[in-house]
């Protein structure tokens, strides 16, 4: 048996600290929830995986748990938040670009209309990521996400995008870390626009985001090794491109998966088709008061099929209103 | 300060073990390495990053190691062990194809000729990639590499091949763990034919494994969610590729990167580029006796224009023959 000098430090520490750990336990790991069906089966499932000797016992390495982002960790309406990044660098990369005045999608989003985007379709989505999120290097992109993060403000709440993310959500990412699971997020985002600033959030690092991303180019710039973000697609990260873009970057089926809309089914349906019990999590947005209720005919985040499939088979609905005692941090 | 249930009862444990955990850093972490340059580079490294207070401190989180597979953490002679493996499936497979007794590069691969594929190029690669590892769901290609590494053996050696590996390099692994480092492979190799063995092989999970890959496909097969391997290329995890693989599934630069080959060249200028220090390790293969000994003509794992850079600019080159005692674990 190996043990390691941190390992050792962190024992000793904790220690000291006495008996503070055993305490910890006997609190409400979930504090913003109410003690309806949802968080019920959610420690339930967290209890039955954990406990050794049990035959549904699952090793901690294999305690993988996906979450989608937009409107499941941090919210999406009236539109993705990502989309609101794109509309602020339009606006301020537009004195390069004279034609945009004219020319859509720009003009339109120029004028703060984000709906030209619903009406153009992928096309528009495609000019508008190409224009906003390629030709710069990873790095200097990064930069530019920390910067917008730290400042930009949601239009209706006037909080800033980062404290728009739901307090339960960040609590059963802790409580699935303390019990060794190894959280991930699977977003039909950009992986690249999520990265900067995931970690300092929702505690996850930038190696466990699977997210949609455009291709870069290795390059040396006056010798200098930097990676060039192109105008090209690589990989969508949303329907049947989740169970792939899980494949590809965790190699492992989840044992749990959380989402909210039919972009998330597909992860859903591999989650559950695992041997053994998983969890299945559908976020259901029905507080219009604290939040937003949307879902069978909304253009963003539509949950339609998903919500009957849950039915169906069993899977855990999160009703926002009843469930949650809050949305956003205070 | 959270702590939790696991870590408390690890606290306790590791205290009831006693002084184990101080008496292990005494020992040797790396018992297989002989004492010069390379050994005590490494060590200075490390300790130099973990140092707390230390100006060179860099915390966990960002202690990233990037491992070359192929000849850099199992050997690589006479042939790639994947082309091994490939040939072992064309004549597993080949009473299904008969137009492969004529066909090239099948033909020759059957008589057991592997030169064919380096005299076909690229398009030889392709047609054996394609005939043998797509057609199948992901669940059954890992199932076959799992097969196959537990029973081929080495044409010259006749050793398993998940025998072959370099045991200063599993040491190196550990101690890297050891000191909260996590541990990635980044190779030109497939991602999907390393994940089944080298998480009990080098204690590296398939979630920090970046490899080449084709394209899945998810699917429902009657009812049941499977993704399917397609006869495509997805991604090529060499040369320039490498930084691009590690960008793309990590998201952060390598704090130390190791490699063997003029494929991993890029890998460590992209590690080097990063501020503070950093470790860039090359393996150079010197031991013609306990090993195989080659280097700028060879046209597997070819070292050349990577060993010069690694000289002009002081990374660490590990002389197989004079840093190693041992290189095959006993």
């Amino acid at each position: 048996m190996k043990r390691s000098l941190p390992v050792t430090l962190f024992a000793i520490i904790t220690l000291l600290l006495g008996s503070h750990g055993v305490v910890a336990q006997q609190h409400d790991p979930l504090p913003s929830w109410n003690d309806t069906a949802a968080k019920q089966a959610i420690v339930a499932f967290v209890t039955q995986v954990t406990q050794e000797g049990s035959e549904d016992y699952v090793p901690p390495a294999e305690r993988i748990a996906t979450f989608d982002n937009d409107g499941n960790l941090w919210a999406e309406q009236p539109a993705y938040f990502q989309l609101f990044f794109a509309a602020d660098r339009i606006r301020a990369l537009a004195p390069q670009h004279p034609e945009w005045q004219t020319e859509e999608p720009f003009a339109a989003l120029l004028k703060g209309d984000l709906e030209v985007v619903h009406a153009g379709g992928m096309a528009a989505v495609n000019d508008i990521v190409m224009a906003t999120h390629a030709g710069m290097t990873t790095d200097e992109f990064a930069a530019i996400v920390r910067e917008w993060v730290a400042t930009a403000r949601h239009p209706t709440t006037d909080r800033r995008y980062i404290d728009m993310v739901y307090q339960p959500m960040l609590e059963l990412l802790d409580y699935l870390r303390m019990n060794e699971f190894k959280t991930f997020i699977v977003s039909g985002g950009g992986i690249e626009f999520m990265r900067p600033w995931v970690e300092s959030v929702y505690g996850i690092p930038p190696e466990q985001v699977v997210g949609s991303s455009i291709k870069t180019r290795f390059e040396l710039r006056d010798g200098q090794p930097v990676l060039v973000r192109l105008p090209e697609i690589d990989f969508v990260d949303d329907k049947a491109g989740k169970p792939v873009g899980i494949n590809s970057h965790i190699g492992r089926r989840p044992l749990l998966a959380s989402g909210n809309s039919d972009g998330d089914l597909q992860m859903l349906q591999y989650t559950a088709a695992g041997a053994g019990p998983r969890l299945m999590l559908y976020l259901h947005h029905t507080d219009a008061e604290r939040e937003w209720a949307y879902d069978r005919e909304s253009s963003i985040g539509r949950l339609d099929q998903g919500l009957d499939e849950a039915r169906t088979k069993g899977w855990t609905v999160i009703d926002m209103k009843a469930d949650w005692k809050v949305v956003f941090p205070e």
